[in-house]
């Protein structure tokens, strides 16, 4: 091994890495056993299994994203030297003395960007074709002729100009519409956006946008960022898309402002409780399209997160810099273009 | 007038040239004031009708696409130089002595494209990302993850590579798919498709398309080209989307291979008998979009017809030769790259 940041121990030389694995599935996630094949596995599914396991490990991989675990067991981190998390999204991971530390954590950029883009888009055509209706009339057996809307030339507005957003915008702009990125500060156009605008000129943004997705991720400056002030900003044709995280929406606002006809849809994939609650309002609400977190869920997944994670295991091994490495104090890797 | 096919008459010279309006619609289409704005126009609605309005008028328009008037009203039709289709297939329009004739026939090649090849990817996406059992769920108040098909590097094959062909082949390339196209010859690919192939050869490139798209028009040979033989040559994967016309699939045979499995679904916006009857099997098979012949129609449609036929009829009455001519034996206008 040419890691030459702590001296492996002779065990570690013949192959006999630690690696603590924090999952919510009963016997880890998919694809462990290939992780097998290179490390000393770890399972652990709470405090205290997390406790347990990691003295020793070098390497944890946390695949649950909504775990605050780690933050209870964090005294028992003796030789932690990386976290990778196997999710875009890092926020519920995060904590004061995990930032404070040297201890870098990676995460799963890139996997999802491809799937969620085509979420998005497919949430944006559903709404211009009136495809939820097609299906309400089917379900009735009526033959129902309308007129429907054409995407083209529309403008989409993505809050979040990193990874995913980036992709939204590739796939969006390939498709016909304008796009434009919304990041924490301004910077100039890409090959995708016509212009990225700072967060703070949001307010300016809004009423000329088709179209509104929120790409960001979950930090200190974009919880509760969609409140009642953001949505009256809104065109009233406009759709707001959701694929990011719920808290970064109020979301009693929303359901006012969709109550009001202030916007006129919204495509959810995540939302401030998860799963959602079966009674709240969203579910019947008309021009409301809900899915269960799914939106970077594609077919092999998980197959994927656990080869993106043995590529950066390799680049470790080898004493190289790491790939999607989080900046911790904002919540996300750099880049993305 | 430039026109130098016939001489114009003095009231002519002024501008009062005759054109009748074929139309389903008891004022007319749409727009017919600005149509008014050009000619005196004879409006008709039926076989009646239209054989009192014909005598005298160098134009016909019919905005009505499944008239068979014409044929039954041609011998009043004494000065006719030009008919103007308002609609992309023109198969119920035609007819030995029209076909046999000198006087050409235009249609609206192009206006409906764009929108066409929208829905098109739309009901690809919707098949690809389960969006009718996010639906479906939601009425339920359900919270069902899945993980969901990529369309990315899909194969789509597009049976009528004409103009609409062409911008379903385009759009969908853009949005990462594989396209491959299907002629009545064979062609060299070209920008949008891999390779154009003839239609002879249609039982072989079956089974490697994720998606088949029908976007010919109905002639006799496209008639019935979708049976059971076609089906059973699918994967078992695959998807049929017809927006051509529907008598190009056989019905009873769509039916059953969706009911055998042999292919994964069908989105439908044409069919052989229109409305749909209420009765039918397929409004209540799993797997099966229906839409109610709306793929084309984009807002603000109408207008853009009329607008269409001005552009024509200013070349027209310059001398000039028309656009969107169609090829009267093989029922559509060449071109469409």
């Amino acid at each position: 091994m040419s890691d030459n940041r702590v001296e492996p121990s002779p065990a570690e030389r013949d192959g006999a890495l630690r690696i603590t694995v924090l999952s919510d599935a009963p016997d880890g996630p998919p694809g462990i056993d290939r992780l097998r094949e290179h490390a000393e596995i770890a399972l652990a599914h709470n405090e205290a299994s997390l406790r347990a396991a990691l003295p020793g490990s070098r390497i944890l991989v946390v695949t649950d994203f909504r775990t605050e675990a780690l933050k209870a067991a964090w005294d028992a981190a003796d030789r932690l030297e990386w976290i990778h998390a196997t999710s875009a999204g890092v926020d519920q991971l995060m904590f004061d003395a995990l930032i404070e530390s040297d201890i870098p954590v990676t995460n799963a950029q890139g996997i999802f960007d491809r799937n969620i883009a085509e979420y998005v888009l497919t949430q944006i055509l559903i709404f211009a074709k009136d495809s939820a209706n097609n299906l309400a009339y089917q379900q009735q057996h009526r033959w129902v002729h309308r007129d429907t809307e054409t995407i083209e030339a529309k403008h989409l507005l993505v809050v979040g100009a990193g990874s995913i957003g980036h992709r939204i915008g590739r796939l969006c702009r390939a498709a016909g519409m304008r796009v434009s990125g919304v990041a924490r500060r301004a910077k100039d156009g890409d090959d995708v956006f016509d212009s990225i605008h700072a967060q703070d000129d949001l307010d300016a943004l809004l009423p000329d946008a088709d179209y509104v997705v929120v790409a960001a991720p979950l930090t200190d400056s974009t919880e509760g960022l969609f409140n009642a002030a953001r949505f009256a900003a809104m065109a009233a044709h406009a759709r707001f898309i959701n694929i990011g995280r719920g808290a970064i929406v109020n979301t009693e606002d929303l359901v006012a402002a969709l109550a009001a006809n202030e916007i006129a849809g919204a495509a959810l994939d995540v939302f401030e409780t998860e799963p959602l609650p079966a009674d709240h309002p969203l579910w019947d609400m008309d021009n409301v399209l809900i899915s269960a977190h799914m939106a970077g869920d594609f077919i092999g997944w998980r197959e994927a997160l656990i080869e993106q994670f043995l590529a950066n295991l390799a680049r470790w091994r080898a004493g190289e810099n790491l790939f999607n490495r989080v900046n911790k104090r904002h919540g996300y890797a750099p880049g993305g273009a």
